[in-house]
């Protein structure tokens, strides 16, 4: 077995999985210089939804968190998430925004880019690409992993070929459910090694059980890189914990990392989880979900049908619901489920089922048959093609290329505002419009950033000798 | 791949692992039928801590627990763990109440026996593994895999030759503390495999988030068993969970198990857990624990000693007492962290620290020197001996030939006091007489049991974007 290099997810999908992206700066400070000593080839620590979550609820600017992290991180490379076009929201952006936001956050601190998108469309990932290239960047093309009969081995072995042309340094296996099996992993990264020699990270989530027998198998088939937290703020709906790789792979991780400073690091970390962030850690993120596995839909999208299920009173549909997910995915030419496309496909599954098949079309779904969201994996049922566009035909550019410039209307709008304090502002703005102002106003009334309060304390009740555990604040 | 055989562990050490041993008899009784279906090879649902659990807590007949299961459970094999000569108990019980306990055992429904010893001193399963076969009965010897200097690869080929010698059908790798790593597994599956040719079974635990892994490679080595639980009654301190398995191990699992089954128990199991067990489990017990891998003691001993030395003022000296263990395991022969011998290895250690080395030593530690628990792995440290012992001689018979005959004086005792009802109260009465009484007294006067109360509500609340769990009742 071939060594491993370990890439640390502690500060972005870690707690982004296991206690909704609230870690905040401040908590991530006191061990930034312990963790730059460790050993690991790269942190996760920005992009995701982390940028999201920083202004809208933590009141935090997550530029100042990268060079926060930069200062005290100086020798371990430091990475991010991108979603594509999309960069770090929910939506395309410009593609002068999307340039901007590569320059600026590799400028911050940012040495690496792995950059995704959620319907495999490279054409998507194209401009971000490019751009981390120019600015001197590692890049770490993804190919999102998923399901479905269309999702061969030739199918993955295409989108390598796709994201090589662009001359990605890194191939990364995201597996965003955790779906990715020991046998299919092995399968996958042996056939890029051979075919292609290029370095292979792979990224799954603990959510199923799997992760560290798919690590396992993955190395030993020649993956290069693995995505590993440090527990406990691992496993779970997050990266299994580098101390239990440690122990699973000895050979691969071999002995460059200090684990006396890993133990050291956790032992903050589990503090930290009990004093402050206790509540925000839930039983269901710690749980394997065997649900996950049945219907190979992420954790989130399964909870988020169950909980729009019961708000329309018709949880009892639910059996039906998940039933009729691959075949709205089929008609959709098999998306990959992930964000946005597991909203998309989620709540059209449940017209479906409630109103009768395609009675009710939402306009994401129009505006994804139009092709505004990409290419997808396979081709449209044709009769859902004709039903929502008519004689129209859908756009065959790169959505990108559609979008206005916007930048420069955006630092307009903030100077009058009179926000604008540095060039990232503009982008913050650009990406989050409102929830920017509002961070933005909190920001010049030096209103102090709202106090976590104190996480419920717990205590254990017995009652006839079962055990209780309440919750009081 | 060759095939692997599953052992169902749900009703014994799944729910001994995760929720205090303290599911009930009405709750599995509805799936029993449905579990019987699913197509294992066996399922646990005896000894271990259930007994003592049952007539303690839960005011429930153990054996009528049994004669219930036996019922509803017609295709499939019954196995319970019995702790060798301490029967379900913690300590050593006389030859005949060993014997009585097998036969009525078998006589109510165990097919399966897994017998170990806390020492791996064979000599302490030897009247149960014979009269377990007397009866007809399959018998599981089982090695206590632990880890230290002294357990090599031949350390544990000896112990599987004794045990074969013994003639036991399988041989089971009981993995208590979820220590055994992939690697290991495979070395000593392969070895035991190569050298006997005897059917090999697996038993781990996920405590430390290998057990998948570790499953895997074990049963590319050739194992023809492993233990797993239903999810989400699964994984956490407990086996992993059969769906995950299936997912990761396809090939082995094979296709004659009933996935809808095991949805329908699955599904089953997730809602009594949230309506019934939910303050039961902690999230302690789902998180992987690192501590484990570190200090390579028990998930429960680590908790145990932080929890003594919290009581003693005493939390700073952890690391000393943590190093202090491997020191105090040398100087006894090395035994096996699990009951009861972790307890008696830790308060030393604790002691060790607090007062001086074997300045203070427990009565505990002083019969374990005389020979009292069984023969050690290796030899006992001889100045610690000589400060104990004296010029006395350890003895070096088996502990049982000491023991007096209990069943006919136990038998009299309650037919005096008018509680027997049935042969097996006896037994009842002989391992555990107290707690039996107040159960026979419960049982005659009718109470009913003891209800469980609807156990706390959760609540979600929102403090400006930051999530809490609460709990109210
Ligand atoms: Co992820
Ligand atoms: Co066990």
């Amino acid at each position: 077995m071939a060594m491993v290099e370990i890439i640390d997810t502690t500060f972005r999908d870690a707690h982004q999985s296991l206690i909704a992206t609230r870690l905040r700066t401040e908590d991530m400070l006191p061990i930034a210089e312990k963790m730059d000593k460790i050993g690991f080839y790269s942190m996760e620590v920005w992009g995701g939804a982390t940028f999201d979550v920083c202004i809208r609820y933590l009141k935090e600017d997550p530029w100042e968190r990268l060079r926060l992290l930069r200062e005290h991180i100086r020798k371990t490379k430091l990475q991010m998430l991108l979603r594509g076009q999309n960069v770090v929201g929910y939506r395309h952006y410009p593609d002068d925004v999307v340039e901007k936001f590569v320059e600026l956050a590799h400028k911050n601190g940012i040495d690496i880019f792995r950059i995704f998108d959620a319907l495999n469309d490279v054409r998507n990932m194209e401009v971000a690409i490019r751009k981390a290239k120019d600015v001197g960047a590692e890049v770490q093309g993804v190919i999102a992993y998923t399901t479905g009969k269309i999702f061969t081995l030739e199918y993955y072995m295409k989108k390598v070929e796709e994201l090589l042309q662009l001359d990605v340094d890194v191939i990364t296996i995201k597996d965003m459910a955790g779906l990715l099996t020991p046998k299919k992993a092995y399968e996958l990264v042996r056939e890029i090694k051979e075919t292609y020699g290029v370095p292979v990270n792979v990224h799954t989530h603990s959510t199923t059980g799997m992760a560290v027998a798919t690590y396992l198998k993955a190395v030993e088939a020649g993956a290069d890189y693995i995505d590993t937290a440090i527990s406990p703020l691992a496993f779970g709906t997050a990266q299994p914990g580098i101390q239990t790789i440690w122990h699973a792979l000895p050979k691969a991780v071999g002995s460059h990392l200090d684990r006396e400073l890993i133990h050291e690091v956790s032992r903050y970390l589990k503090k930290l989880l009990e004093e402050k962030y206790w509540g925000l850690l839930h039983k269901e993120a710690l749980m394997v979900n065997p649900y996950v596995l049945k219907y190979q839909v992420p954790g989130g999208m399964y909870s988020n049908l169950i909980a729009q299920l019961k708000e329309m009173n018709a949880l009892d549909k639910l059996d039906e619901v998940l039933n009729e997910i691959p075949r709205v995915r089929e008609d959709l030419g098999w998306p990959p489920l992930v964000t946005p496309t597991s909203q998309i496909v989620g709540t059209q599954a449940v017209l479906n089922v409630l109103f009768g098949r395609y009675e009710r079309i939402t306009n994401e779904v129009k505006n994804y048959i139009k092709g505004f969201y990409g290419r997808p994996p396979a081709e449209i049922n044709p009769e859902l093609k004709k039903l929502v566009l008519g004689d129209e035909e859908p756009i065959t550019v790169r959505p990108g290329e559609l979008l206005e410039p916007r930048l420069g209307k955006c630092r307009k709008e903030l100077e009058e505002l009179g926000y604008l304090q540095k060039e990232e502002d503009v982008l913050t703005y650009c990406l989050f419009p409102q929830v920017a102002l509002e961070f933005f106003r909190v920001r010049a009334e030096g209103i102090r950033k709202p106090e976590i309060p104190k996480t419920a304390q717990k205590f254990r009740v017995y009652v006839d000798g079962v055990e209780f555990e309440v919750g009081v604040e």
